[in-house]
């Protein structure tokens, strides 16, 4: 193998970040809402329109989306990291996350699952669960959902470009606490 | 639904977007190797280490990753945009985009799938197909790979933090044309 490089051991996953980080929301209204940071999640199909999930096994928050059948992806910008970092590091079960954090829940959504309205998201997705593919590895679950609705800023996002990079500054995972963001936008050319 | 959110429609994948674009390699050493960006590809498992992939079933590149059962993610830089957007763009069944593109491939990897030398990427992954799920989605397989191999570039990456954020400018799809890259580094600090 070339000079160059490295070989990378257990942190051979560092290689596919930054990444955008989301807080994965899941629930009944009526009992305790569960949510956590998530950024093993990444879009699957166009058609029919699908995301794909890779969440722990062991959390509180994934026994409410296999329970419930529903969950919302809410997507953050930088501004919010030091939410998204705590949401990621204690446990629902252990702990009331909605009060510890000053969240506002809402189930306004067509799946009934929450969604986060504070801190606010620059937007969010709302997804029944399709599948559960439970044996592809020991430590998550690979879910994935159907896409019944899709939100975002108003201000921030159209649907010809997506999110306006130039104003909005996305909240990214590196590692550990240090966390990313998206810079401007760089137009590429074809070359054949 | 609040008033500030647009309802998004077909589009909706963008707001899960920017993220690192990556470009897929496979092929037998012997014949026509394949090569094509993908951006729908993320960590799955740390135990065991795997990745897990959205290919679009009628491109050439996915073909060889189902014929060959092993390929290679290579990350890149914002300064390769060109390069990878136009791989993403042109077919590998009807043009020979390793002469087109003037790519050098070494199949040295513990898989024999190419990797790809130049334009050089900051680092690659070394995979060999685990598992297709075909009856997820209509356009793609979702493709599952076992980890082999992980290198990065020793200047710009280590092992506890990753890449090197203030160093490094990992390339990110936006939508079309429109690339991004990250920013520096946030670090989070805990509020519970």
């Amino acid at each position: 193998m070339v000079e160059e490089y490295t070989r990378v051991g257990d942190k051979w996953y560092y290689l596919l970040h930054p990444r955008p980080v989301y807080i994965v929301a899941s629930g009944r209204r009526d009992a305790k809402a569960g949510f956590m940071a998530a950024s093993w999640l990444m879009p699957l199909s166009e058609e029919p329109p699908r995301i794909v999930a890779a969440l722990e096994k062991t959390s509180h928050t994934t026994s409410l989306v296999l329970d419930t059948g529903a969950f919302t992806v809410n997507v953050y910008g930088i501004g919010d990291r030091d939410f998204v970092y705590t949401s990621g590091t204690i446990s629902g079960r252990k702990h009331d996350k909605v009060s510890l954090l000053n969240v506002r829940l809402n189930y306004d959504t067509v799946t009934g699952a929450p969604r986060i309205v504070h801190p606010r998201p620059l937007g969010f997705i709302d997804s029944r669960v399709y599948r559960v593919v439970g044996d592809v590895a020991d430590d998550v679950y690979l879910v994935i959902g159907d896409v019944v609705g899709a939100y975002a800023d108003k201000a921030l996002f159209n649907e010809r470009y997506g999110w306006d990079l130039r104003k909005v500054r996305i909240l990214m995972h590196a590692a550990g606490r240090a966390f990313t963001s998206n810079s401007g936008v760089f137009v590429a050319r074809k070359l054949a």
